[in-house]
């Protein structure tokens, strides 16, 4: 077994720390992996602060890895030492159900293994994620980093960028279409910029004034400021498809009204319940539908790595050390960050870890 | 003009009493037909008690409407003298936007023609329904009654029938499909006859026993009882798609998590606020739809037509006289009935009316 230095999380209440943990010992499947960076996600921050009621402490968060081959078990056949790699949310599922079998293991029916706080399906350990030196993975589940691919900035691809990518193909977003995009954090960014890369027309909406320009830098070819009624009345019944990366309650019938018949609001970040309630006159009348869409699966998350690669599709990053990951948190609770921390994790090396 | 008999409602708290006044002068596309018999739907009663608020008085309710064609305009020409031929909901639309090309005339851009309570497109004056011995329809929304099927119980097919098959074939349900029907009013037990005929396997959820034995008449495979959890457990996961005929507000999220990945709750009869809220992550964790379906097109409730009359698939209807109109309404009020109260119209001939 190897041993991993890690920032943890202890408890609910305190801030993440140095930790010392041993990597399991790789089966003959596995890939052993250097990290080299790690984005920083909202739920990194959910399971640290215990918001969703199931963590197990400590917990090492992080899915959002970028790192280097250090070794491959017997039993490997697409990854070799010094590959450039990713693994995203996922680390292990069935492979068996119908979903697995799809490519779409996010949907596993016998629920995926989460990248941390997790049991691993084999030795019932608890899964640790991507804020540490090295992680050990199937590699069904690891992703090729193509090449010429800025590494840093590809980090939030294996999770911000998927979100968003897998109901655009889902959904067959192409060029002609209609797209608009409410909020614009993380995931908001790289909607546009996808959505974009599909061929589609892109709006943002946005409740800010401010946002505008930044916008129509990352692409948008419109931007709605949604408190504006005005605004929001001239682009009734005009959309295809709104995708949805608000994680907190809002109003999704105004955003409806502007959905044309057949029209497609897709939820990708409000797991609460949706307040105030959606009118059911509002789906029924055009026929609209209210969809929701998880992560992706590890064949659109390459195609999408590889599509990033060859467009020159970035996620906006900021780089930080691993010591400075308690007030990346902070920042990101008030909204202060365009639009991923992405910690370098040769900082861990330098000392300021266990 | 013509002058028609009917019973309409004067007032949100009056009760439906006789009525005449003249239908307009038949136009070159139009069809006049002498009406048979009139299914009665719960909008009629929703519109005699202006609860929807837009109430125009007097109104003559009625849309799902049997009679023969007794003159027909230069223009027409798909009908003659003496045809058997249906109205449903609608009478116009503007035939010139995207949906009305396509065929789905219920989502028109500009907005249908309602059989009852519009302006019409051409004179502006208020349309009146099928509570009446006669009307006048251009050819474009007027459907054909194919041989053989039986009158009476063809009525509810313009509206019952088609609300409920339109988005079982929007959605391509067929043969392997496992599909839910949740309520078995005069929708339901029509969704339940009309999956089985597109090959699903199907299951109705009541919350009453009483109702097991009857739901299996109708043709269902299966039965669940919403009211008991451990009949509800069983069956999560299962199902490619809910088709929600109620009404009125209920919770959803029960049966969002009898979906499978992928799965579509269909609503088709809640209008209002969806409460209790769906939860977001019911959707977004198994990818599923929750979407809304209106009525449906007139080339689909045509194919629907001959559908049924080659299937023999009937409504069950109890026959009224139009003098009974108001208990009828009581009664439906009350969920007693089995499952469409029909008017012979007959009945206003025998001088029940004005």
């Amino acid at each position: 077994m190897s041993q991993t230095r890690a920032y943890a999380a202890f408890a609910e209440d305190k801030p993440l720390a140095p930790f010392s943990f041993e990597r399991r010992q790789p089966r003959p499947d596995d890939v052993s992996i250097e990290i080299l960076y790690c984005g920083v996600c909202h739920s990194d921050l959910h399971f640290a602060y215990n918001d969703w009621g199931m963590t197990r402490y400590p917990i090492v968060p992080g899915h959002e890895i970028v790192g280097r081959v250090t070794a491959v078990g017997d039993a490997v056949s697409h990854f070799k030492e010094g590959d450039l790699v990713g693994v995203g949310c996922m680390v292990d599922s069935c492979r068996d159900c119908q979903p697995c079998r799809e490519g779409v293991e996010q949907y596993c029916e016998n629920g995926f293994t989460m990248t941390y706080g997790s049991d691993d399906r084999q030795d019932g350990s608890l899964t640790q994620g991507g804020y540490s030196d090295r992680i050990v993975v199937s590699e069904h589940f690891v992703l090729r980093m193509p090449e010429g691919i800025d590494l840093p900035s590809a980090a939030p691809i294996l999770c911000a960028g998927i979100t968003t990518y897998s109901p655009l193909k889902h959904y067959g977003v192409k060029a002609g279409h209609k797209v608009g995009v409410i909020g614009m954090g993380g995931l908001g960014h790289m909607g546009v910029k996808l959505a974009k890369a599909l061929g589609a027309e892109v709006t943002v909406f946005t409740r800010s004034e401010a946002k505008v320009e930044e916008a129509k830098r990352h692409g948008a070819d419109h931007v709605v400021v949604s408190s504006d009624e005005a605004q929001m009345a001239a682009v009734a019944e005009t959309f295809d498809f709104m995708l949805d990366t608000v994680p907190v309650q809002h109003d999704l019938n105004p955003y409806l009204a502007t959905l044309r018949y057949d029209g497609t609001h897709i939820l990708v970040g409000l797991m609460d319940p949706i307040e105030p309630p959606v009118a059911g006159f509002n789906l029924i009348f055009k026929r609209r539908v209210l969809a929701g869409s998880l992560i992706g699966g590890i064949p659109e998350t390459q195609e999408l790595l590889d599509l990033c690669a060859e467009q020159g599709i970035t996620c906006d990053v900021e780089m930080i050390n691993i010591d400075e990951i308690n007030t990346a948190f902070t920042r990101m609770q008030k909204g202060d960050v365009r639009y991923r921390f992405v910690i370098d994790m040769q900082s861990l090396k330098r000392g300021d870890a266990a």
